[in-house]
């Protein structure tokens, strides 16, 4: 049994590529764990899979970039939330859900224009179209920023779908019982101050299906 | 400067309880980080907030929880998406959100009115009115799941809001930018097979305003 098999509801494990890259290509926000002298820290971080690394960035006076590049163990869990699963029991109620556990040790990537590629793909998988519409980053602010790459060789996800679980005795139970799916949706844009009248919505938003 | 000072960005850091009870209340999911063998572990666990604790629970056989009612150190970390921050170059292009960690060691709740009280407490908060309408648990039950208090003696809250701080040389670029708001948000109900046809909707479901 590896670090990453589920053992938990091992029926809910799932560890082909298909299934961990579509969880990690669809959620904005990874939560990091690291170690610092015995205390675990778990901080949210934007993250973009590119072939088979994550990538992570921020900046390079971070605490935790920079015991990760010096390849410290790392965990990178990412957590879509789909659903409140109301079971005929408070036992029974659950939640549907999608994540991916990613474990191992990042390292640095140093070369600018390594680096800029990150930076685009990170930019064009959250905001696709941005890159082309903005100012893209400066050497020195590549130079102020840590990018690292973890491998997604120890990977796996765990997923919950469907109905509530009964016991039999509370089947014919008369409530309702079923899913409340849950989804992050966007609401209305907001122009920042100095927008110029007339100017287009951003491609990232147009064409955003939310 | 504590563990849970706010390094990066301090002027985001929030340590007010009012501030941080107000995230922990609202977010569903906290990624709990803990270390074994040296090597973090981060997991994705429902949890209520209670007066001065958090409570997560789990199935009693689960490693984490195992671990961590022997009183290892441990991390949650709780985040809020609140929206995309499309600033006029890649560099300051962020996002929006409200973020709490805490750190410190749990206690497991072994007393069962202690246990179903705190079933009792994440369910009505996860699910307003549920507790009334379904089967709660049986000692049974109870038996089987570890409730664990973390109390939140050492937290804090970092929090971004509002539109793009963008560089004074791109104030005057010509493209769109602002905040795209983001809301988790719910669907459509789905009812299981076998609820009786006129079956009210949970209250849960009813009163939600998304």
């Amino acid at each position: 049994m590896s670090r990453v098999t589920v053992r938990r509801h091992p029926e809910r494990g799932h560890y082909d590529r298909e299934t961990i890259d579509a969880i990690l290509d669809e959620a904005i926000v990874a939560h990091v764990g690291f170690v610092h002298d015995g205390q675990p820290f778990v901080i949210p971080m934007a993250f973009v899979r590119v072939g088979d690394d994550l990538f992570l960035h921020g900046s390079a006076g971070s605490r935790l970039l920079r015991t990760l590049r010096d390849g410290a163990p790392v965990a990178v869990t990412v957590t879509l939330l789909d659903g409140l699963v109301l079971a005929r029991s408070v036992f029974n109620s659950s939640m549907n859900y999608r994540s991916v556990v990613v474990l191992g040790s990042a390292t640095e990537i140093a070369d600018l224009e390594a680096k800029r590629e990150a930076m685009r793909r990170y930019t064009e998988r959250l905001m696709p179209g941005r890159w082309d519409e903005v100012r893209t980053p400066t050497d020195k602010e590549l130079k102020t920023t840590t990018v690292l790459a973890l491998p997604l060789d120890e990977a796996s996800a765990k997923v919950r779908t469907g109905p509530p679980i009964d016991e039999p005795e509370d089947a014919d139970a008369p409530v309702w019982a079923g899913v409340l799916p849950l989804r992050l949706g966007a609401g209305d844009p907001e122009p920042d101050d100095g927008v110029p009248p007339g100017t287009p919505l951003p491609r990232t938003i147009a064409s955003r299906d939310a």
